[in-house]
């Protein structure tokens, strides 16, 4: 049974309309009943009421909907459990106690909200009062839909917005529930997903295999109309919207090139933000290229069916007086902010600002090691390349594992660099080519801390290139990388490396030292810098936030620094 | 790894920031970049310009966030992944070319953004831009946080909207700055996890036993602060508060009784909307019992760290101008509709309507049976209870599974309805009695289905006890349930099994049947009807949904009546 962050499963549903009346000054529940409420019901009098409601697990369907401009109230049910016709008729009653002119039941298709709000409905009506119902069927998933007709799944919610808007402005119960019965035949939807849900304290309600989806599936977890193998997100919008305009599919939605629709892209829960607006995009470019007018477009979580990982797809037909409908205000806490104008795939972008040119280095020294350059570099690159599981390896204990990934690309990027184009010669000038193809093709942290070393070490090697001149570059490299970065050794970082390192290539500024017995030096303080990390608390960077106890292993960086000179040596 | 709806992994950051744009009209993005802007930059002309950004992964933020009143700009990284210095720079350069009158740079703590927007601030300024970085730390997750100090999360998006409002209403730079790192120091967050995320095309970033969740782990995935198994929603809830708020803990938030907050709870991803709402309640009730006010309560998914099933809680200490910032208008799509009022669990309840009295029976006509009604009663109860799991499963292919639970609830509420008082004597009297109660207890289809069909009964029964008269009241009860149920014989219900029953029950009305024997030829024909229901196609109530190819077994409604019958008899 699935993890779940309730307080019980049998007060689940209470808990959640408790929990949303908390949190909304707007809203009241009717006492005994699981019925959410607008404040404000005298200002009903005169006005036809709205209610909706249906089975919980949906949220935020539907008292998410209550407020001025939308719904009067909303009746909830069980977890996806059509409510009680007591709590339908306590509803009713209410507003009809509160001077409504009329109520409409807006209710999905399910047989059993059908009959329990028809039943309400049939009370109601022999206690004198005016009530009427909407059944909305918005699902385009059955080719040939039983006698109960198509299902009422995301639509109801725009059905929700027009008939709010009407009943808002003043219009009579006879003239909502002709506008709402033509703006409902005019809307489709379908679903899609990659994953089950499960009630509270319930297995799963289905199985999908780890490289498969379903399609046309309901918001209680039913089967859908097909299953297939995982399809990319642009082909599985197409595939959606073909078969919702499929005319051979008897639930199908007639859409004809140069109509207006509003797009709903509906999450079923536990898509992920990032999927849902791949798939937003998608559904506007794949519409755009039908030849359809996307009016308006809402993404975001409208109706879900619990945790479900999966999208559905909503389309109304719209002309100049639904679309002000949809417009219009409401101070119901789910209908999102959305933007008055039309969605499309081809906005103009804003030109990129120009480039403010840099110094040009036109330095021509080469120094006295110009001639070991490449198989320097060349000898980095391959140790980089080397090195990169482990590197990974070491990350995954403590950042994202991709510390190897990340040097790799930067050698790789080092050798296209080479090959294309004469190495500059002087070391000032080299470096700071490195530090500019570093900045733009090594990425993440490391790149900018590679970039801002090399930046302020080529500083120090402008117009100098004997072996004094390189100890300062390492120094004020250094110093570059703790003004921004925040670390200092001993913070387990690879300045452990590079600080040991400098500390012995101080030597170089003794008059007659050996240059390369001072690098082999630094070379083997950098070694045992690394692997002294192995004992240090992570006190910046992203393993900072870990706990020392859980550190096993040298920090990767410091161990690819010391590997970097390892190579020059 | 787990699926993705995605069209290609290397794609998914640009494809949904397309997306995005692709549905608000308010939005462009700037050419060559992850960089989206505002498309009314001339109206920046005087005005600060605020930039955020950071990885991908965290939908909406951040470019959910840009429009008037909140972010002039937001640039992206890869998933989970810094943005470049190179599209922080460009962003910093299109704002500055537009007019703006200085530069707020908004950045989470992580140090990868700290370099990247730093690196990218120091190069504007060199070319002689008024640019500043607020570094955003709210995570009381760390008792003893390293040098790195708080990380970045949540509260980040209230930054957004203080910034956003102070500088729609003309601020100056230096004055954003101050209000901002004031805020910044009176917020704190904490998250929780039941689950991991992963990247696209990556395993999860770590594991969680299927009875534990994560406290205090970051938005990326990162470990936590403690381990533990999975609470209750209002002790998880209480587990978080104190430990935000425990002066023991470095990164804790002061909070005295008195105190005014905003209070945010996050959705990380994919935890389902009623369990958001859930931990919405319980931290308001959490709040109110240490004497703090919720001044706004904001629920919804703000920053998430992909699909990740879990949930974050912000609080930020608010004055009234702190409040008025946080209520002033703005057009970006990810800031939700809230209502202006603040949160609280003591809303007083709307009262109970009236109930309006029904027309009592008072006939006291025993009939023929009357001494047999406890004991068929009795059968009948004992019956269904017997069958209970057989029902589950029969429904557990075409339904929720829950056929078997529902008759025991009614088998259950009759048992005790008859140790409660005496039986009314007269058929009518007892069905109408018995229509009341599965209404209200057994719930469901079946509970108005039954009651419905009970109550039609009732009425064919009134003033009659002769074996015809059952007759008519099973043809009335089935005529019922008909007109609200949409369904007919053959089409694999209940009414297969009654109908049957029904047309063998019509020789009751010939002069001289036996009743018993005619009960017995019901029986035969209703058990009959109900195993001919596995060769049917389903043609309403859930299982008609489901393709009819998938369908082996009787209908598990027909099955019951049979039962029922078959108990009577």
């Amino acid at each position: 049974i699935p993890k779940k962050l309730v307080t019980s499963v049998s007060g689940c549903v209470d808990d959640a309309l408790a929990g949303l009346v908390s949190c909304n000054p707007g809203l009241r529940l009717l006492r005994g009943h699981r019925v959410i409420l607008r404040d404000d019901l005298p200002a009903l009098r005169g006005r036809v009421a709205l209610l909706s409601g249906g089975g919980s697990g949906h949220e935020p369907a539907h008292a998410g909907y209550v407020g001025k401009g939308m719904l009067t109230g909303a009746v909830a049910g069980a977890v996806f459990t059509s409510p009680s016709v007591g709590s339908v008729l306590a509803a009713i009653r209410a507003v009809a106690q509160a001077g409504a002119a009329g109520i409409l039941l807006i209710v999905k298709n399910y047989t059993g909200d059908r009959l329990n709000f028809g039943m309400a409905l049939e009370r109601a009506r022999s206690e004198g009062m005016d009530v009427r119902m909407v059944v909305v069927g918005d699902d385009c998933a059955f080719a040939a839909p039983g006698k109960a007709g198509r299902r009422g799944i995301c639509g109801t919610v725009l059905i929700h917005k027009v008939a709010g808007a009407l009943a808002e402005a003043g219009a009579g119960l006879d003239e909502i529930v002709e506008k709402v019965t033509a703006a409902s035949k005019a809307m489709g939807s379908l679903g899609l997903s990659l994953s089950p849900c499960s009630i509270p304290g319930s297995k799963p309600s289905f199985r999908l295999a780890e490289d498969e989806m379903e399609l046309g599936l309901g918001i209680h977890g039913e089967a859908g109309v097909r299953r297939m193998k995982v399809l990319p997100a642009d082909e599985a919008v197409e595939t959606m919207l073909e078969h919702m305009t499929d005319p051979s599919n008897a639930s199908h939605l007639s859409l004809t090139p140069g109509s207006s629709v509003v797009l709903m892209v509906n999450n079923l829960g536990g898509l992920s933000c990032l999927e849902l607006g791949i798939v937003a995009g998608a559904a506007v470019r794949c519409l755009e290229s039908r030849g359809i007018r996307i009016a308006r477009a809402l993404v975001g979580s409208f109706m879900t069916a619990l945790e479900m990982a999966g999208v559905s797809l909503t389309l109304l037909v719209v002309d100049e007086e639904l679309l002000r409908l949809i417009d219009a205000k409401t101070t119901a806490m789910a209908w999102p902010n959305i933007p008055m104008g039309p969605a499309t795939s081809r906005r103009e972008e804003v030109p990129a600002p120009m480039d403010v040119p840099g110094n040009p280095l036109d330095e021509v020294d080469t120094g006295p090691g110009a001639a070991w350059l490449e198989p320097v570099l060349e000898r980095v690159c391959s140790t980089l390349l080397d090195i990169q599981d482990q590197l990974n390896q070491l990350d995954r204990e403590a950042g994202d594992g991709d510390c190897g990934h990340t040097h790799a690309r930067a050698a790789q990027a080092i050798r296209e660099w080479m090959h294309s184009r004469p190495l500059p010669a002087a070391p000032s000038q080299l470096l700071s080519s490195l530090a500019d193809l570093l900045l733009e093709k090594m990425g993440g942290s490391s790149g900018v801390l590679y970039g801002l070393f090399l930046t302020a070490a080529a500083q120090s090697l402008r117009g100098r290139s004997d072996a004094a001149a390189w100890a300062d570059a390492m120094d004020s490299g250094i110093g570059a990388m703790q003004r921004y970065g925040g670390a200092a050794p001993g913070d387990r970082t690879m300045l452990d490396s590079l600080c040991a390192a400098a500390q012995a290539l101080h030597s170089l500024r003794v008059p007659g030292a050996d240059p390369l017995r001072v690098l082999e030096a630094a070379v083997q303080s950098a070694e045992a810098a690394a692997e002294s990390t192995r004992h240090m608390e992570a006190a910046a960077g992203r393993a900072s936030y870990i706990r020392s106890s859980r550190l096993e292993h040298p920090d990767p960086g410091a161990v690819a620094v010391a590997a970097v000179l390892g190579a020059v040596l």
